[in-house]
């Protein structure tokens, strides 16, 4: 989780190595989905090491897909879709903590008893 | 917005005096809905007072609706629905900032651009 | 329930005097709330009479919200928003049967154990 | 798509010899994630065959997760989720049609102009 079309250097550069490491490990990444910020380059990089992504996508379509993802989740839910990614993972990570839609998901997650990682923050 | 099962008297006292003050202004009370906490109190005292009070619930039935609630929105979505609420509304209270799920709609609220109040915090 | 922005004639004309039932008995009408077709037509005819009229938009605002609506609910999940409409509903109408979103909410709604009524069908 | 808990044993037929040919395409499976009927025997049967099984829950957690599911995506938004499966996928295939709930995913596939394949109907 992080910002998308606002998001800082260092929150990419944080989201790079989290992607690295999520592909080395096999894990599933699940991310936003979209072309943008920090989902963007999570995905790019988890997909680059092998691992599995998820993109959870706001959009009614996949016209705004990352070129990282694998497998598409097309929900037409705006920002509610926050809620989908939330419970369906184990650690919710989040790369910069700077945007009200992030500091959302951490509380989302809590509330969820979900694991929270908090990186560039 | 505020707690629902953990509200503390203090958030409770804050909620009827805001559902007291929606009433008599003759404003529309969109709440969470159920017979717990903040969402039950407000809606009570909007209700006494004249104000109509839909309540958004998260289950798929109205089993646990306030009896303050005029029109029950019901759901199925659980905690999703949160974002329902913000969006359909003006002007975002929280009376209780003490739980991750007000976090999350807080956060929701400045997102979408609303103008938030917070009481008790 | 009904087509949208390809209604036929006779199906306004159904909504139209469902609306004016609705209002003149007191009802409250949940309709999809957008100013086209049937949920535009059955929206003015039962504010004028008189009934309150919540429009579940499909939306993240409420740009094209019907004028017969007094309270919108603002869900930004597109037609994801028509599970809330039969949850919610009482009764659910169908002014029309042509289309494949009206036959969708027909199956939901029975689904959902709810009454179903067929107009113009 | 297709029925869950009263499904016939044609459905289960039909759930299962598509499931072996998704998995041996190596296509991925887009299921509505439950151990039951339709949705379990497919995935099960495409895991089986070497398919990349992905399932789309109704419930806030993975407590009824078929084990034919590879990545479960927990929505907490009951039926409401089937507007994603539609949403997800480029071919919608119905086992059996015999039930409110998979006539409803057939309409809103159509809606959004998915491909429909009906087996057993």
């Amino acid at each position: 989780m992080g910002p998308g079309d606002r998001a800082s250097e260092h929150d990419i550069a944080w989201a790079e190595t989290l992607g690295k490491r999520i592909g080395e490990n096999g894990w599933v990444l699940l991310s936003g989905g979209r072309d943008a910020g920090v989902m963007d380059a999570v995905s790019l990089d988890a997909q680059a090491e092998g691992g599995l992504v998820i993109g959870v996508l706001p959009a009614s379509d996949t016209d705004a897909v990352s070129e990282g993802v694998d497998v598409a989740i097309v929900t037409g839910m705006g920002s509610a879709r926050n809620f989908i990614n939330v419970l369906s993972s184990d650690v919710v990570v989040a790369c910069g903590t700077t945007e009200a839609g992030t500091l959302s998901e951490i509380a989302l997650a809590l509330k969820a008893n979900k694991h929270v990682v908090l990186l560039n923050s």
